[in-house]
């Protein structure tokens, strides 16, 4: 539903850019464009000259615009949590999408057929033969053959098909569906993505992709020609590429990291430092009402907390807790800086795909000057 | 920042009126509009003929729409968590608002005097001096006074005054800023809300609504007149407005309810079940890839579980968790009924606030069928 006031209040944002950071109204998502622009190059630069190419998730930034810079890194596609994320960067000019999780149902299957109309390479995955008949059915009503692939479970115990078999069987009932196209393999090791140690998570992946593999050979051999094997995620993005017959890997958090992906660890170092946290929150100290306290604009509406806290910048000696849904809570035990109220504190993002989907606004700066404002278009479209 | 694709996606909302609620895209958040009724009215009919009134906090639905409602049922006003919030209902037409959180520094200010001409009656709440000259600086530039309450600590240890002589020391200072008009205090008892039993509840209450009586008693005979004594929330609405000196309630969750709330027990009862659980997630199995599991559309993205999980209604022998941040998944222990693909799983939300926060649209319906859909148009207004 359009929001008559998001109107209205849209049109003071422009008066921001060219303003230091600190004028900005909090709580504020800002993207250190200098780190942004370094991870983008960094995933692109590792993949080049790989048998695999990269297809971002989008449900980490749920932005055409951020999307369209992941096109132009080098990226050959974007995928989409789901079909209302879809519609969201189709209608934004992205037209390669691969939608992660099942569309099911009438209706969203029609929606489904009208995105296509726009976007003929619009991928969905399916685990469902009755799925399946129904997609396949409305793109013979809308004269269309509509590219699908197999969702594989590799671990994770969500969505997807658990063995080999399973796989072949609903490859065997895909043939039978004229309106379909299937066109390969998705095995997302989501499990993987946080595994403590460089090692322990390359042990971890390494026996998700053998799951897959299998899964193809035994697809193949049923006579079946697989060009889509979409694999791992931003934890496993130097593990996975090179596996046999992986064709693309699906990182999202590389141009942000957040808090937790930080904790895994890296190669050859305690901190998984791959990619810069490019993604934080700055919040104000509203309230200090005493010695001990002070008291932020940023509480579990505007820092998500699923993933573990977000951590402040450049602020030490401090615990921080949010207060509620509204504020943060800042107990100053030996701080490093005195805080008074007006006084911004900048957080690391606990868990950037949930922190992401409270905000609306990207405030892109560089230097702590705004350079920009992106409008978080896909925000709430989970359905 | 205006989203052009949610202009495109609003015209199909309306087809959903008159539509079982199956039909509606998942997830969906829900309102049960004969619970939702009977909330607004049990708590309007309690506090017919008290002295205090009630202000219910827009925090909880962040949509005009249901603002009016309430007033409807006989509120004298709305709470609104930060200006962000208050500029969606003023422009959504209630006037009579109390921005619960401190309005600070010059460009927030400036915002709140463009509110302040549309709806003078428009009251903040203050804890700090300078954050006090910078409102009356900027009120008396506008030609206005503004009404100002004292924030308290009362045991939340959040934002607010500790003690009833920071509280004399402030009111002192405000009666010197000619831009402000100083009506009372707010003491909200944040802590108080979810204490388990209602007789630890009580308890609990009273000792805050005593430190906060304390401190008015303190104000009044410094000379200051105070008409404004805000407290409590949905958890002690039935303790705290017959309690010396109080002018009105502060509920928000009464309409909706959720799972964290029904656990903090009645007067009479295990359960608090004054108020009907009124606001659900409607969900769909995406998959059911084996025996053991069926995955739906519903993850963090959709329910928030910063206070425990949202609770399956009318499903049993099951175990549900979120599968990251767009799946749950629900293990079938011994269910009480068949789950197919395509199938609807209805939750009770763990908690409403963070949920609707999460959430574009509240879908309501009576006996299953959608009557109207509202836009909850402060979503993501936290600044």
């Amino acid at each position: 539903m359009p929001s008559e006031t998001a109107e209205d209040d849209a049109k003071p944002f422009r008066e921001f850019i060219g303003q230091p950071v600190s004028e900005v109204p909090t709580p504020a998502l800002l993207i250190d464009l200098d780190l942004f622009e370094r991870n983008l190059a960094t995933l692109a630069g590792f993949m080049r000259g790989r048998k695999a190419g990269f297809r971002p998730h989008g449900k980490a930034h749920k932005c055409p615009a951020i999307g369209k810079m992941q096109l132009v890194s080098g990226a050959h596609g974007i995928c989409a949590a789901k079909l209302g994320e879809a519609e969201v960067f189709v209608h934004g000019g992205i037209t390669e999408v691969l939608i992660t999780a099942e569309v099911v149902g009438k209706r969203k299957i029609d929606r489904l057929m009208r995105l296509v109309a726009v976007a003929p390479n619009l991928t969905v995955v399916v685990d469902n033969e009755r799925n399946a008949v129904e997609l396949s059915e409305a793109a013979l009503a809308a004269k269309r053959r509509l590219k699908v692939a197999i969702d594989l479970n590799v671990g994770q115990n969500r969505a997807g098909l658990d063995t080999p078999q399973d796989a072949v069987a609903l490859a065997q009932a895909l043939a039978k569906q004229k309106g379909l196209e299937l066109v390969g393999l998705q095995a997302y090791a989501g499990m993987n993505m946080h595994v403590v140690g460089f090692a322990n998570r390359r042990v971890a992946s390494l026996l998700a992709l053998e799951r897959a593999a299998a899964t193809r050979r035994a697809v193949e051999k049923a006579g079946f020609h697989i060009t889509l094997q979409s694999v791992g995620g931003t934890g496993t993005y130097n593990i996975d590429p090179d596996f046999e017959g992986v064709t693309e890997i699906q990182p999202g958090s590389y141009i942000f990291m957040d808090a937790h992906y930080r904790s895994i660890g890296g190669v050859d170092s305690e901190a998984f430092n791959d990619f810069g946290n490019s993604l934080t929150v700055l919040t104000t100290v509203i309230s200090h009402p005493s010695a001990g306290r002070a008291i932020t604009d940023g509480g579990n509406k505007a820092l998500s907390t699923d993933e573990g806290l977000p951590q402040p910048k450049d602020l030490t000696g401090i615990n921080y807790h949010p207060g509620g849904d509204e504020y943060g809570i800042i107990d100053l035990k030996n701080p490093n800086r005195r805080l008074d109220v007006g006084d911004k504190v900048e957080f690391i993002v606990g868990h950037c795909d949930t922190t992401v989907n409270l905000h609306n606004t990207f405030w892109g700066a560089r230097k702590g000057v705004v350079e920009n404002v992106w409008s978080i278009d896909a925000r709430g479209r989970t359905d």
